[in-house]
Protein backbone atom coordinates (compact mmCIF):
# COMPACT_ATOMS: atom_id res chain seq x y z
CA UNK A 1 0.00 0.00 0.00
CA UNK A 2 1.68 2.99 -1.26
CA UNK A 3 0.53 6.36 0.16
CA UNK A 4 -0.40 9.35 -1.54
CA UNK A 5 -1.83 12.58 -0.63
CA UNK A 6 -2.76 15.52 -1.69
CA UNK A 7 -0.34 18.46 -1.58
CA UNK A 8 -2.02 22.06 0.49
CA UNK A 9 0.46 23.89 -1.40
CA UNK A 10 -0.35 22.92 -5.08
CA UNK A 11 -3.66 21.14 -4.81
CA UNK A 12 -2.17 17.90 -7.08
CA UNK A 13 -1.38 14.50 -5.46
CA UNK A 14 1.91 14.49 -4.18
CA UNK A 15 3.87 11.12 -3.19
CA UNK A 16 5.71 11.29 0.14
CA UNK A 17 9.37 9.70 1.05
CA UNK A 18 11.83 9.20 3.18
CA UNK A 19 15.76 10.06 2.11
CA UNK A 20 18.45 9.29 4.96
CA UNK A 21 20.87 11.66 4.03
CA UNK A 22 24.72 10.45 5.00
CA UNK A 23 26.47 14.11 5.52
CA UNK A 24 29.72 12.80 5.94
CA UNK A 25 32.51 12.57 9.13
CA UNK A 26 32.62 16.34 9.60
CA UNK A 27 32.22 19.66 7.47
CA UNK A 28 30.25 20.24 4.76
CA UNK A 29 33.25 19.66 2.67
CA UNK A 30 32.81 16.11 3.02
CA UNK A 31 29.34 15.80 2.24
CA UNK A 32 28.69 14.52 -1.72
CA UNK A 33 27.11 16.47 -4.27
CA UNK A 34 23.75 14.17 -4.34
CA UNK A 35 23.52 14.34 -0.20
CA UNK A 36 23.51 17.96 -0.58
CA UNK A 37 21.07 18.23 -3.49
CA UNK A 38 18.97 15.73 -1.37
CA UNK A 39 19.30 17.94 1.86
CA UNK A 40 18.38 21.23 -0.15
CA UNK A 41 15.13 19.84 -2.02
CA UNK A 42 13.49 18.19 1.05
CA UNK A 43 10.72 19.56 3.03
CA UNK A 44 11.06 18.42 6.41
CA UNK A 45 14.52 17.42 7.91
CA UNK A 46 14.94 15.24 10.66
CA UNK A 47 17.79 14.35 12.73
CA UNK A 48 20.00 14.72 16.21
CA UNK A 49 20.29 18.86 16.88
CA UNK A 50 24.38 18.07 16.56
CA UNK A 51 24.30 16.95 12.74
CA UNK A 52 21.52 18.77 12.10
CA UNK A 53 23.89 22.18 13.42
CA UNK A 54 26.30 21.35 10.78
CA UNK A 55 23.98 21.14 7.82
CA UNK A 56 21.91 24.31 8.29
CA UNK A 57 23.72 26.42 5.56
CA UNK A 58 22.24 24.29 2.89
CA UNK A 59 18.99 23.22 3.95
CA UNK A 60 15.72 25.37 2.66
CA UNK A 61 15.05 28.13 4.81
CA UNK A 62 11.10 27.09 4.71
CA UNK A 63 12.00 23.45 5.49
CA UNK A 64 10.18 22.56 8.88
CA UNK A 65 13.21 20.74 11.10
CA UNK A 66 12.67 18.36 13.71
CA UNK A 67 15.55 18.32 15.68
CA UNK A 68 15.90 15.92 19.16
CA UNK A 69 18.40 15.14 21.47
CA UNK A 70 20.85 11.64 21.59
CA UNK A 71 19.66 8.43 21.23
CA UNK A 72 15.95 8.75 20.38
CA UNK A 73 16.53 7.06 16.93
CA UNK A 74 13.27 4.73 16.83
CA UNK A 75 11.36 8.24 17.52
CA UNK A 76 13.25 10.19 14.93
CA UNK A 77 11.91 7.30 12.49
CA UNK A 78 8.66 6.88 13.58
CA UNK A 79 8.23 10.58 12.79
CA UNK A 80 9.53 10.54 9.56
CA UNK A 81 7.76 7.86 8.30
CA UNK A 82 4.91 9.66 9.61
CA UNK A 83 5.46 12.80 7.86
CA UNK A 84 6.52 11.04 4.61
CA UNK A 85 2.94 9.41 4.85
CA UNK A 86 1.46 12.07 5.10
CA UNK A 87 2.98 13.20 1.42
CA UNK A 88 6.15 15.52 2.94
CA UNK A 89 9.41 14.98 1.25
CA UNK A 90 11.54 14.12 4.47
CA UNK A 91 15.20 14.44 4.59
CA UNK A 92 16.43 11.97 7.73
CA UNK A 93 20.27 13.45 8.49
CA UNK A 94 22.81 10.42 9.31
CA UNK A 95 25.98 11.38 10.47
CA UNK A 96 28.62 9.79 8.30
CA UNK A 97 27.38 6.59 6.22
CA UNK A 98 24.08 6.33 7.69
CA UNK A 99 23.84 2.50 6.96
CA UNK A 100 26.76 1.93 9.37
CA UNK A 101 25.21 2.30 12.62
CA UNK A 102 23.31 4.82 11.18
CA UNK A 103 19.57 6.28 10.60
CA UNK A 104 19.04 3.39 7.40
CA UNK A 105 18.87 0.76 10.16
CA UNK A 106 16.56 2.54 12.60
CA UNK A 107 14.28 3.96 9.63
CA UNK A 108 13.69 0.15 7.73
CA UNK A 109 13.58 -1.38 11.26
CA UNK A 110 10.76 0.81 12.15
CA UNK A 111 8.91 0.62 8.93
CA UNK A 112 9.01 -2.97 9.16
CA UNK A 113 7.60 -3.24 12.34
CA UNK A 114 4.91 -1.25 11.35
CA UNK A 115 4.19 -2.32 8.29
CA UNK A 116 4.33 0.72 6.43
CA UNK A 117 5.41 0.40 3.26
CA UNK A 118 7.29 4.17 2.25
CA UNK A 119 9.99 5.32 -0.29
CA UNK A 120 13.08 5.00 1.61
CA UNK A 121 16.07 5.35 -0.12
CA UNK A 122 19.26 5.82 1.73
CA UNK A 123 21.96 7.94 -0.20
CA UNK A 124 25.82 6.94 1.29
CA UNK A 125 28.33 8.87 2.17
CA UNK A 126 31.91 9.06 4.19
CA UNK A 127 32.22 6.85 7.14
CA UNK A 128 34.51 7.37 9.87
CA UNK A 129 36.91 4.41 8.66
CA UNK A 130 37.85 5.89 6.01
CA UNK A 131 38.08 9.36 6.98
CA UNK A 132 40.32 8.67 9.91
CA UNK A 133 42.03 6.16 7.45
CA UNK A 134 43.02 9.25 5.46
CA UNK A 135 44.39 11.22 8.12
CA UNK A 136 46.48 8.20 8.99
CA UNK A 137 47.87 7.35 6.28
CA UNK A 138 46.90 3.60 4.27
CA UNK A 139 46.12 1.25 7.24
CA UNK A 140 43.06 0.06 5.76
CA UNK A 141 44.95 -1.47 2.70
CA UNK A 142 44.66 -5.15 3.98
CA UNK A 143 41.22 -7.04 5.24
CA UNK A 144 39.48 -5.26 8.54
CA UNK A 145 36.48 -5.67 10.91
CA UNK A 146 34.59 -2.75 12.00
CA UNK A 147 33.03 -2.89 15.75
CA UNK A 148 31.14 -1.07 17.38
CA UNK A 149 32.38 -0.85 20.97
CA UNK A 150 28.62 0.42 22.28
CA UNK A 151 27.13 -2.03 24.90
CA UNK A 152 23.87 -0.06 24.58
CA UNK A 153 22.09 -1.77 22.30
CA UNK A 154 24.45 -5.07 22.10
CA UNK A 155 25.71 -7.39 24.59
CA UNK A 156 29.13 -6.41 25.93
CA UNK A 157 30.44 -10.36 25.23
CA UNK A 158 29.28 -10.48 21.86
CA UNK A 159 31.52 -7.17 21.72
CA UNK A 160 34.28 -8.69 23.40
CA UNK A 161 33.71 -12.11 21.25
CA UNK A 162 34.13 -10.33 17.91
CA UNK A 163 36.92 -8.53 18.51
CA UNK A 164 38.48 -11.74 19.82
CA UNK A 165 37.79 -13.72 16.37
CA UNK A 166 39.02 -10.40 14.07
CA UNK A 167 42.00 -10.89 15.86
CA UNK A 168 42.74 -14.20 15.27
CA UNK A 169 41.99 -13.59 11.70
CA UNK A 170 44.56 -10.79 11.77
CA UNK A 171 42.34 -8.18 10.66
CA UNK A 172 43.11 -4.75 11.09
CA UNK A 173 40.06 -3.46 13.36
CA UNK A 174 38.21 -0.15 13.53
CA UNK A 175 36.06 0.58 16.34
CA UNK A 176 33.68 2.82 16.52
CA UNK A 177 31.87 4.34 19.73
CA UNK A 178 34.69 3.72 21.38
CA UNK A 179 33.81 5.14 24.66
CA UNK A 180 31.71 8.05 26.31
CA UNK A 181 31.87 9.42 29.90
CA UNK A 182 29.76 7.19 30.53
CA UNK A 183 31.03 3.95 29.04
CA UNK A 184 34.42 3.35 29.36
CA UNK A 185 34.82 -0.05 30.62
CA UNK A 186 34.58 -1.80 26.93
CA UNK A 187 37.59 -0.25 25.53
CA UNK A 188 39.38 -0.99 28.71
CA UNK A 189 38.04 -4.89 28.65
CA UNK A 190 39.17 -4.63 24.48
CA UNK A 191 42.44 -2.85 25.12
CA UNK A 192 43.19 -6.08 27.07
CA UNK A 193 42.48 -8.30 24.55
CA UNK A 194 44.29 -6.47 22.50
CA UNK A 195 47.16 -6.80 24.29
CA UNK A 196 47.22 -10.44 24.57
CA UNK A 197 46.90 -10.96 21.22
CA UNK A 198 48.70 -8.40 19.20
CA UNK A 199 52.66 -7.21 19.97
CA UNK A 200 52.46 -3.92 22.36
CA UNK A 201 54.17 -2.17 20.14
CA UNK A 202 51.45 -2.87 16.82
CA UNK A 203 50.54 1.18 15.16
CA UNK A 204 47.23 2.58 16.95
CA UNK A 205 45.53 5.65 15.51
CA UNK A 206 43.02 7.31 17.29
CA UNK A 207 41.26 10.37 15.28
CA UNK A 208 38.61 12.68 17.25
CA UNK A 209 36.54 15.22 15.46
CA UNK A 210 37.58 14.65 11.89
CA UNK A 211 37.07 18.01 10.01
CA UNK A 212 35.43 19.15 12.44
CA UNK A 213 36.77 22.03 15.06
CA UNK A 214 39.32 20.40 17.62
CA UNK A 215 40.18 17.78 15.58
CA UNK A 216 43.07 15.59 16.72
CA UNK A 217 45.04 12.66 14.87
CA UNK A 218 47.39 10.51 16.93
CA UNK A 219 49.87 8.03 15.97
CA UNK A 220 51.01 5.82 18.63
CA UNK A 221 51.17 2.01 19.76
CA UNK A 222 48.53 -0.37 21.56
CA UNK A 223 50.72 0.25 24.53
CA UNK A 224 50.23 3.84 24.48
CA UNK A 225 46.59 3.64 23.37
CA UNK A 226 44.97 4.36 26.30
CA UNK A 227 47.09 6.94 27.61
CA UNK A 228 45.27 9.26 24.82
CA UNK A 229 42.15 11.57 25.14
CA UNK A 230 39.12 9.24 23.56
CA UNK A 231 35.98 10.31 23.40
CA UNK A 232 32.62 10.35 21.61
CA UNK A 233 33.95 11.77 18.42
CA UNK A 234 36.79 9.36 18.59
CA UNK A 235 37.56 6.68 16.36
CA UNK A 236 40.16 3.64 17.07
CA UNK A 237 41.96 1.98 14.38
CA UNK A 238 44.98 -1.00 15.28
CA UNK A 239 46.93 -2.41 13.10
CA UNK A 240 47.28 -6.13 12.19
CA UNK A 241 50.77 -8.16 12.07
CA UNK A 242 51.94 -6.31 8.55
CA UNK A 243 51.10 -2.63 9.67
CA UNK A 244 53.76 -0.13 10.17
CA UNK A 245 54.96 3.24 10.87
CA UNK A 246 56.89 5.45 7.93
CA UNK A 247 56.79 9.41 8.12
CA UNK A 248 54.63 9.33 10.98
CA UNK A 249 52.04 7.37 8.95
CA UNK A 250 50.87 4.25 9.18
CA UNK A 251 50.64 1.85 6.31
CA UNK A 252 49.60 -1.57 6.02
CA UNK A 253 51.12 -2.63 3.12
CA UNK A 254 49.53 -4.37 0.58
CA UNK A 255 52.14 -6.65 -1.08
CA UNK A 256 52.59 -4.67 -4.06
CA UNK A 257 56.56 -4.69 -3.30
CA UNK A 258 56.46 -8.46 -2.10
CA UNK A 259 53.92 -10.34 -4.10
CA UNK A 260 51.81 -13.31 -1.95
CA UNK B 1 64.31 16.74 3.21
CA UNK B 2 60.86 17.99 1.70
CA UNK B 3 61.79 19.20 -2.19
CA UNK B 4 61.38 22.98 -3.66
CA UNK B 5 61.69 23.41 -6.93
CA UNK B 6 60.99 27.19 -9.10
CA UNK B 7 57.77 27.16 -10.43
CA UNK B 8 59.03 27.39 -14.54
CA UNK B 9 55.88 29.67 -15.18
CA UNK B 10 55.35 31.86 -12.84
CA UNK B 11 59.39 32.23 -11.31
CA UNK B 12 58.39 32.17 -7.78
CA UNK B 13 58.94 28.81 -5.41
CA UNK B 14 56.05 26.29 -5.42
CA UNK B 15 55.69 23.17 -3.32
CA UNK B 16 54.83 19.97 -5.04
CA UNK B 17 52.92 17.58 -3.31
CA UNK B 18 50.39 14.67 -3.89
CA UNK B 19 46.81 14.38 -3.48
CA UNK B 20 45.12 10.89 -3.25
CA UNK B 21 41.30 11.61 -4.14
CA UNK B 22 38.58 9.34 -3.63
CA UNK B 23 36.19 9.80 -6.32
CA UNK B 24 33.53 7.46 -5.29
CA UNK B 25 31.95 4.60 -6.06
CA UNK B 26 30.54 5.97 -9.35
CA UNK B 27 28.82 8.91 -10.86
CA UNK B 28 30.42 12.40 -9.87
CA UNK B 29 27.16 13.08 -7.92
CA UNK B 30 28.49 10.80 -5.21
CA UNK B 31 31.81 12.90 -4.90
CA UNK B 32 32.60 14.84 -1.92
CA UNK B 33 32.97 19.06 -2.35
CA UNK B 34 36.19 18.62 -1.00
CA UNK B 35 37.43 15.95 -3.53
CA UNK B 36 35.66 17.97 -6.58
CA UNK B 37 37.78 21.34 -5.22
CA UNK B 38 41.18 18.77 -5.43
CA UNK B 39 40.75 17.57 -8.91
CA UNK B 40 40.07 21.55 -9.94
CA UNK B 41 42.99 23.00 -8.49
CA UNK B 42 45.24 20.14 -9.55
CA UNK B 43 47.91 20.69 -12.91
CA UNK B 44 48.35 17.16 -12.75
CA UNK B 45 45.99 14.43 -13.03
CA UNK B 46 47.15 10.09 -12.46
CA UNK B 47 45.20 8.05 -12.64
CA UNK B 48 43.88 4.28 -14.28
CA UNK B 49 41.53 5.61 -17.10
CA UNK B 50 38.37 4.28 -16.18
CA UNK B 51 38.06 6.26 -13.07
CA UNK B 52 39.67 9.48 -15.38
CA UNK B 53 36.88 9.25 -18.25
CA UNK B 54 35.09 9.67 -14.65
CA UNK B 55 35.87 12.86 -13.49
CA UNK B 56 37.01 14.73 -16.84
CA UNK B 57 34.46 17.26 -16.82
CA UNK B 58 35.18 18.39 -13.13
CA UNK B 59 39.36 19.26 -14.20
CA UNK B 60 41.40 21.98 -15.14
CA UNK B 61 41.87 21.63 -19.46
CA UNK B 62 45.13 23.13 -18.97
CA UNK B 63 45.92 19.94 -16.50
CA UNK B 64 48.24 17.35 -17.84
CA UNK B 65 46.56 14.01 -17.66
CA UNK B 66 49.04 10.89 -17.06
CA UNK B 67 46.01 7.66 -17.59
CA UNK B 68 46.84 3.96 -16.94
CA UNK B 69 45.43 0.99 -17.66
CA UNK B 70 44.83 -1.62 -15.46
CA UNK B 71 47.01 -2.64 -12.71
CA UNK B 72 50.11 -1.17 -12.75
CA UNK B 73 49.87 0.62 -9.37
CA UNK B 74 53.50 0.98 -8.12
CA UNK B 75 54.27 2.95 -11.68
CA UNK B 76 51.12 5.12 -11.41
CA UNK B 77 52.48 6.07 -7.58
CA UNK B 78 56.02 6.67 -8.31
CA UNK B 79 55.19 8.87 -11.49
CA UNK B 80 52.98 10.75 -9.24
CA UNK B 81 55.50 10.93 -6.33
CA UNK B 82 58.45 12.67 -9.34
CA UNK B 83 55.90 15.02 -10.61
CA UNK B 84 55.08 16.31 -6.62
CA UNK B 85 59.23 16.31 -6.24
CA UNK B 86 59.42 18.68 -9.44
CA UNK B 87 56.98 20.88 -7.61
CA UNK B 88 53.75 19.56 -9.70
CA UNK B 89 50.17 19.68 -7.86
CA UNK B 90 49.26 16.27 -8.36
CA UNK B 91 45.83 14.74 -8.07
CA UNK B 92 45.57 10.84 -7.85
CA UNK B 93 42.36 9.40 -8.69
CA UNK B 94 41.44 6.36 -6.87
CA UNK B 95 38.29 4.64 -7.01
CA UNK B 96 35.76 4.53 -4.33
CA UNK B 97 37.46 5.59 -1.07
CA UNK B 98 41.34 5.24 -1.69
CA UNK B 99 42.51 4.34 1.32
CA UNK B 100 40.09 0.83 1.04
CA UNK B 101 42.68 -1.69 -1.73
CA UNK B 102 42.90 1.86 -3.55
CA UNK B 103 45.73 4.40 -4.53
CA UNK B 104 46.51 5.30 -0.92
CA UNK B 105 48.48 2.35 -0.19
CA UNK B 106 50.69 2.40 -2.97
CA UNK B 107 51.94 6.01 -2.65
CA UNK B 108 52.82 5.80 0.81
CA UNK B 109 54.48 2.52 0.19
CA UNK B 110 56.44 3.68 -2.94
CA UNK B 111 57.48 6.96 -0.69
CA UNK B 112 58.56 4.84 2.04
CA UNK B 113 61.00 2.57 -0.36
CA UNK B 114 62.33 5.30 -1.98
CA UNK B 115 62.20 7.22 1.09
CA UNK B 116 60.70 10.21 -0.41
CA UNK B 117 59.56 12.72 2.33
CA UNK B 118 56.91 14.62 -0.72
CA UNK B 119 53.73 15.41 0.98
CA UNK B 120 50.84 13.20 0.40
CA UNK B 121 46.83 13.99 1.55
CA UNK B 122 44.44 11.61 1.54
CA UNK B 123 40.85 12.98 0.69
CA UNK B 124 38.42 10.17 1.72
CA UNK B 125 35.50 9.22 -0.35
CA UNK B 126 32.29 6.72 -0.08
CA UNK B 127 33.36 3.40 -0.28
CA UNK B 128 31.62 0.41 -1.92
CA UNK B 129 30.58 -1.23 0.77
CA UNK B 130 28.27 1.60 1.90
CA UNK B 131 27.21 2.49 -1.24
CA UNK B 132 25.97 -1.28 -1.67
CA UNK B 133 24.77 -1.08 1.41
CA UNK B 134 22.53 1.97 0.63
CA UNK B 135 20.91 0.11 -2.36
CA UNK B 136 20.32 -3.23 -0.23
CA UNK B 137 18.68 -1.36 2.59
CA UNK B 138 20.41 -1.20 5.83
CA UNK B 139 22.53 -4.76 5.89
CA UNK B 140 25.67 -3.16 7.61
CA UNK B 141 24.26 -2.22 11.00
CA UNK B 142 26.02 -4.86 12.62
CA UNK B 143 29.79 -5.29 12.35
CA UNK B 144 30.79 -6.29 9.61
CA UNK B 145 34.32 -7.49 7.66
CA UNK B 146 35.79 -6.12 4.90
CA UNK B 147 37.70 -9.15 2.88
CA UNK B 148 39.39 -8.76 -0.85
CA UNK B 149 38.73 -11.89 -3.22
CA UNK B 150 41.79 -10.89 -5.55
CA UNK B 151 44.12 -13.25 -5.05
CA UNK B 152 46.67 -11.13 -7.33
CA UNK B 153 48.55 -9.74 -4.07
CA UNK B 154 47.30 -11.82 -0.89
CA UNK B 155 47.40 -15.96 -0.84
CA UNK B 156 44.44 -17.54 -1.67
CA UNK B 157 44.75 -19.33 1.70
CA UNK B 158 44.84 -16.05 3.67
CA UNK B 159 41.43 -14.66 2.09
CA UNK B 160 40.21 -18.48 2.78
CA UNK B 161 41.53 -18.00 6.41
CA UNK B 162 39.87 -14.04 7.05
CA UNK B 163 36.63 -15.81 5.40
CA UNK B 164 36.28 -18.75 8.12
CA UNK B 165 37.23 -16.22 10.43
CA UNK B 166 34.44 -13.42 9.91
CA UNK B 167 32.18 -16.32 9.34
CA UNK B 168 33.36 -17.41 13.05
CA UNK B 169 32.55 -14.20 14.80
CA UNK B 170 29.08 -13.61 12.56
CA UNK B 171 30.26 -10.81 10.92
CA UNK B 172 28.47 -9.28 7.77
CA UNK B 173 30.82 -9.74 5.01
CA UNK B 174 31.47 -7.15 2.19
CA UNK B 175 33.09 -9.13 -0.52
CA UNK B 176 35.51 -6.70 -2.67
CA UNK B 177 36.72 -7.56 -6.42
CA UNK B 178 34.70 -10.96 -5.83
CA UNK B 179 35.43 -12.19 -9.57
CA UNK B 180 36.94 -11.31 -12.90
CA UNK B 181 37.05 -13.05 -15.79
CA UNK B 182 40.05 -14.82 -15.65
CA UNK B 183 39.30 -15.02 -11.80
CA UNK B 184 36.44 -17.00 -10.40
CA UNK B 185 38.05 -20.10 -8.50
CA UNK B 186 38.30 -17.99 -4.83
CA UNK B 187 34.67 -17.01 -4.94
CA UNK B 188 33.63 -20.72 -5.77
CA UNK B 189 35.73 -21.29 -2.84
CA UNK B 190 34.43 -18.65 -1.17
CA UNK B 191 31.07 -19.65 -1.35
CA UNK B 192 31.71 -23.12 -0.71
CA UNK B 193 32.84 -22.07 3.01
CA UNK B 194 29.79 -19.41 3.41
CA UNK B 195 27.36 -22.41 2.70
CA UNK B 196 29.23 -24.81 5.21
CA UNK B 197 29.17 -21.71 8.47
CA UNK B 198 25.78 -19.95 7.14
CA UNK B 199 22.30 -21.53 6.52
CA UNK B 200 21.30 -21.54 2.80
CA UNK B 201 18.40 -18.80 3.27
CA UNK B 202 21.03 -16.12 4.45
CA UNK B 203 20.20 -12.78 2.73
CA UNK B 204 23.02 -11.59 -0.18
CA UNK B 205 22.88 -8.30 -1.63
CA UNK B 206 25.02 -8.04 -5.14
CA UNK B 207 25.35 -4.61 -6.02
CA UNK B 208 26.91 -4.22 -9.74
CA UNK B 209 28.29 -0.74 -10.97
CA UNK B 210 26.61 1.82 -8.28
CA UNK B 211 26.04 4.96 -10.16
CA UNK B 212 27.11 4.01 -13.00
CA UNK B 213 25.48 2.51 -16.66
CA UNK B 214 23.98 -0.71 -16.29
CA UNK B 215 23.53 -0.52 -12.32
CA UNK B 216 22.36 -3.69 -11.36
CA UNK B 217 21.47 -4.22 -7.46
CA UNK B 218 20.43 -7.86 -6.65
CA UNK B 219 18.47 -9.05 -3.11
CA UNK B 220 19.25 -12.80 -3.05
CA UNK B 221 20.24 -15.94 -0.93
CA UNK B 222 23.52 -17.47 0.12
CA UNK B 223 22.20 -20.68 -1.84
CA UNK B 224 21.43 -18.97 -5.16
CA UNK B 225 24.42 -16.52 -4.83
CA UNK B 226 26.54 -17.85 -7.59
CA UNK B 227 23.25 -17.78 -10.55
CA UNK B 228 23.78 -14.17 -11.13
CA UNK B 229 26.18 -12.23 -13.03
CA UNK B 230 29.25 -11.33 -10.93
CA UNK B 231 32.12 -8.83 -11.99
CA UNK B 232 34.67 -6.70 -11.40
CA UNK B 233 32.06 -4.12 -10.38
CA UNK B 234 30.48 -5.94 -8.27
CA UNK B 235 30.19 -5.61 -4.30
CA UNK B 236 28.71 -8.54 -2.63
CA UNK B 237 26.62 -8.07 0.92
CA UNK B 238 26.44 -11.38 2.82
CA UNK B 239 24.14 -11.18 6.47
CA UNK B 240 24.84 -12.93 9.29
CA UNK B 241 22.62 -14.55 11.68
CA UNK B 242 20.29 -11.98 12.35
CA UNK B 243 19.80 -10.43 9.33
CA UNK B 244 16.23 -10.56 7.45
CA UNK B 245 14.61 -9.79 4.41
CA UNK B 246 11.75 -7.25 4.55
CA UNK B 247 10.04 -5.40 1.50
CA UNK B 248 12.82 -6.57 -0.82
CA UNK B 249 15.20 -4.44 1.55
CA UNK B 250 18.16 -6.23 3.43
CA UNK B 251 18.25 -5.52 7.12
CA UNK B 252 20.92 -6.37 9.55
CA UNK B 253 18.25 -5.23 13.11
CA UNK B 254 20.83 -3.28 15.65
CA UNK B 255 18.34 -4.49 18.77
CA UNK B 256 16.26 -1.81 18.95
CA UNK B 257 13.44 -3.36 19.14
CA UNK B 258 14.88 -6.35 21.58
CA UNK B 259 17.80 -4.29 22.57
CA UNK B 260 20.86 -6.76 24.19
Amino acid sequence: MKVVRKSTERGKPRRGGVTVVGIGPGSIDHMTTRAIRELRSADSIVGFGFYIQQIRSVIRPSARVYSSGMGHEIDRASLALELASAGRKVAVVSGGDPGVYGMAGPIIETASKLNMNVDVIVVPGVTAATASAANLGAPLMTDFAVISLSDLLVPRNRILERVKTALKGDFVLVLYNPQSQARKEPLRLVHQMLMKYRKSTTPVGIVTAYARKGERTIVTTLERMLDHEIGMESTILVGNSSTRIFNEKILTPRGYYSPR
